[in-house]
């Protein structure tokens, strides 16, 4: 119930950050999908550590597949794969043991298992989770690409700096892999600049910095997705929230279209080549929950990494006084650009779960 | 799958606007809870029409309980509970047939059931199913109440107009009841005029206008909610987007934390009265998907109603060519105000999940 | 998660034998799907009482339709269907309050809701709750048969005495439907007439005797039903296991197997018309879990009726001590001939469910 | 959905027989139980190969525990553990490639995963799945005990043999750890004899046997399990058959009732030591799908092994001819005594997750 993702698919993630190994699993992929590990590998370095604006730990993060591939091909049965814990250095949290880091999840994983959680950089909460997260998103983003149907993400803000937005109307295939193709994940590789300066701003002055995601999905059918409960907003919402650090989420002009007057907000409805299309396309792609055939939209806010080298204020809970800790460790000043394939991942694996519903 | 609610308690709702009843099933309700019918029909009145700034489409929608329930107490199976539709004008939405209207469900619900969905005055995707969510939420109101946990819910904004916000520290379940009392739930009755005035205007101009909604929850325990998949946020923002017009979710400071550096998101612990507690709550009760025992508070996005009396470019389906058509019937210049309820019912049947799943 | 029913499918039963109403919802019935309310009475009077060997308790058992059915027709919601509870005479009852029948669900239910449960007439454990499960069966019946899926069922035996059996391998649509089309459901009319003889036998000592229910389904595709736990017999099994009494559940030649070899259970395949068959289906139309193009036969053993006139040794849970019961009231001394339509229907959806799946 | 088990438990089982490993992950485990591996260890050398009567196959059968698990004791997270596959001996199969064995999965998994399954050594239906399901309740086993719950099985027949039977009504803990303890399980030691006299007279006759397994739970509290669907036989069941070669199962005196008069089969109530109890226990410990305190008793038909080293009659499906075949390779002559503690481990898990529910 708790680490699993997915109606058709079901992907189950396992593991603790500094424990054996961290891992999936997919049950209902279906069989003879061909599966590129190198694509797989290539997706997941976009994630990975070890980059200039990431941590200096080094994961060895490609999966292992255990079962579920063969050759190459799926077999139908469920696809385990999994990611050995190296270079691990859990030296670094043992000061904080039972004085909650402000931000994260430690208290209330330390009041919900009694104190039994592998807190050791995260643990399960940690942010590595999402590496076979990604694995799974990344074999869907190919049996997607076989149906013509394609995602992508981008930094859409870090701080106060905003990058270019997706064409909601027109945005291609190629337009969306653009990002992800890049060393820093944006449109406009200016406003990339300016990101980057303000990032190494933050760390220099041992902070952080939040930011915006912006994902979309091209060349879904109309009417995937299910009413009230089932729909593709509510998948991916709850899905977005698996990922640490989420605080917000919304679909077309999102926030926006609170403050707007239902004749700038609406649709209007044409032809073109014979396929029913909307002029605009300030829903999102969604309406009443079912895809509507225009690109799927949606953005998505990190709060800024809640681990910063500054002195904060927490409780040590065997003591229960006040006390003050300072977290050491390698910690990105800014997930954001690591979450990038990330949502990626989660739009590949709810499109691929939405489709599967058809067939 | 789709019109189904929950995890410990599984809520199914059933019905379309124009068919012969509506209504809802919960199963998975403790045995021995008193069930306050008053109280119940009190909450549903909240988001009833008749009143000044809602469909002049007078609904008797107070549900009839067929099961679950004896001498106002629950027997501890499955709680069925019926609103007859009367009052139905279907010849309203004669003339829209084959036309999908901007911005609804119409048009991917047209291409996924085959035309075959009862598309009278929404269907299954109308506003008007959120009737009996409201008395599976006004149920689960009355038992979260016995275990000190409230839930209330005002309209933050509509249009440019914002109200006041809770204090995310220290509101109390007094605050949280002071917008359901009032005929327009604000807490600033200031700005609350204003915004009747903005609807009143939209509606002259035959427009309407969307608006956001803040809700809390105060008294539940640190420590539910499960990891990545089953915590706090994605059972709630999977649900939230299960009613109509929703367009966006986020979570204490929400999309305004990606802008903000981690020294000033984080929420620094200490102890009150011998309990742990943060001085802030920046992260909106929630971290890691657990409760953290401070009030959980979100907002959400309501675009503006998408039925306008203006002329709108649609095409027809069955002749596959562009067309104007203008709704008529009996629509909300602004679903906000009672949208205030349904965002209640939603928190308070995810809290009372939540709850029972620690029992 | 208690009253729920299917994967695709998902029906939830709701309702107390004593209560205002019964019934049930069905979601993720396709739109488009004619539902002939006649054939669905018809079917539901082979399991109402007024008959001969049945309860002496006129049943009202028709369902009326909420929603999910328009001019006949699916159109894609959850369908809700209701049966009124007529006819109901409590006071029946009342001499067994806190006294638990033998045999009964009384003494669990009362420990598993502090008292609260509606035992009246069983509550939610009578039963009548099968009338809206056959109403679903029904509904699927007719979805199936225009897949050229046919469901049948007939009493196997009855006490001692054994009816004649399906052919496993050649059993046709049209011999599905004898035991069905006839007021005591055997193949065998002679057997039936014996069975009769052996009830009334059981009648006039105010006993009861048990049964056992044969049921085939032909037509189903090969490889139906997932691996390990998402398989046919699972599916089944655990749906038949929600009728009352039932005891045991085998699949082609169940237990007899266990005490043959290897060379005489094995089903050599042949090729008929251009199709893989087996030669003999000792197997049941079932191997893996999955279907494998024969027949699916499997029998199920049900206790004889709990409910007798003679005194039975009980205890008084309020006063814990022992006491002896008389039960009075209207009780099928056999509710064998009654469950042969509850058993198809449980087939029928099962089957409905797993055709779902492929679509 | 296919390969998971379990409601509050979630267990999923990956892995192909020839692949690179096979295994679990377990989602729902409380946080701070002890899990003694020398004891899991012990539990699964019961189901391994290598003795007289199991295959030649030695297997390594142990797991590696990758999560969930910190020195010893359960972190609340999901727990995957990992059995590497080794002496794998593919080349054994590539005579029957495309030649379905009479009676396994291979002709409906070739048709449902379109000849991609990996059908080496029984792929993911292989009998060597069962060593993660062993390895899961081995820990539900431990988990059980601390709550005064215990779990036994022992072979009830095999062919015409039949075993000594556990006494519904007083059966220990001891009792029903006596069979787990021997070399061949079961009560009656001479029986043992007989059967292992018959499984060597079928393997001299390159042939197999089938038989039965009788398993008991003692200790559940009264009124676990829900009504209608989600009750203690649904859920033993559906999990029971997915163990290969099952054919049958029934609760307390199962098939016999049906031959029954309810005056033999009701058991009364009486009251010993201050609790309630029945005097007989025919109904198997379970009353409307719930516990009835007594206890819980189950009986499962396995058919014989369906390899068999005689010559059988199959088709090849890509010549679509009929042709025979001879199956080489090592195959057990009798799965039921390594189906034992199989058994026991699908008992433990439903046990606990009954138990979980109630927590």
């Amino acid at each position: 119930m708790s680490s699993e993702l997915g109606n058709n698919l079901k992907i189950t993630i396992f593991g603790e950050s500094h424990g054996t190994a961290i891992g999936m699993t997919m049950d209902g992929v279906p069989a003879g999908e061909a599966v590129d590990a190198a694509e797989i590998y290539a997706f997941m370095e976009r994630r990975m550590g070890g980059k200039r604006f990431s941590t200096a730990r080094k994961e060895a993060d490609l999966p292992h597949f255990l079962s579920g591939v063969r050759d190459g091909v799926t077999t139908g049965s469920p696809i385990c794969a999994v990611i050995e814990n190296t270079n691990v250095r859990s030296k670094d949290y043992s000061a904080l043991e039972n004085k909650p880091r402000p931000s994260h999840a430690d208290y209330p994983a330390w009041v919900k298992y009694g104190g039994f959680a592998d807190a050791r950089g995260g643990g399960h909460f940690s942010g590595r989770l999402t590496a076979p997260l990604c694995a799974a998103g990344a074999i869907c983003k190919q049996m997607l690409a076989r149906h013509g149907i394609f995602v992508g993400a981008h930094i859409a803000s870090v701080g106060q700096i905003a990058d270019a937005r997706y064409d909601p109307v027109s945005v291609t295939a190629e337009e969306l892999a653009l990002a992800g193709g890049r060393a820093f994940p944006v449109l406009d590789e200016a406003a990339g600049e300016a990101m980057q300066a303000e990032i190494a701003a933050a760390a220099a002055e041992k902070d952080s910095v939040g930011g915006v995601v912006e994902c979309a999905i091209v060349g879904l059918p109309v009417g995937l997705g299910e009413p009230l409960y089932g729909g593709v907003e509510n998948r991916l919402s709850s899905a977005i929230f698996g990922l640490g650090a989420v605080r917000g989420i919304e679909f077309g002009d999102g926030f926006a279209a609170a403050a707007m007057r239902g004749s700038q907000h609406n649709d209007p409805y044409c032809i073109e080549n014979g396929r029913v299309r909307t002029k605009t396309n300030r829903h999102g792609g969604v309406l009443g929950g079912m895809t509507s055939g225009m690109p799927v939209v949606f953005r998505v806010a990190f709060k800024p990494t809640p681990s910063i080298a500054q002195p904060q204020q927490t409780v040590d809970l065997a003591k229960m006084e006040e006390t003050t800790i300072t977290i050491e460790g390698r910690h990105d000043p800014c997930i954001v650009p690591r979450a990038v394939p990330c949502v990626e991942a989660i739009a590949a694996i709810i499109a691929m779960d939405l489709l599967l519903e058809k067939k």
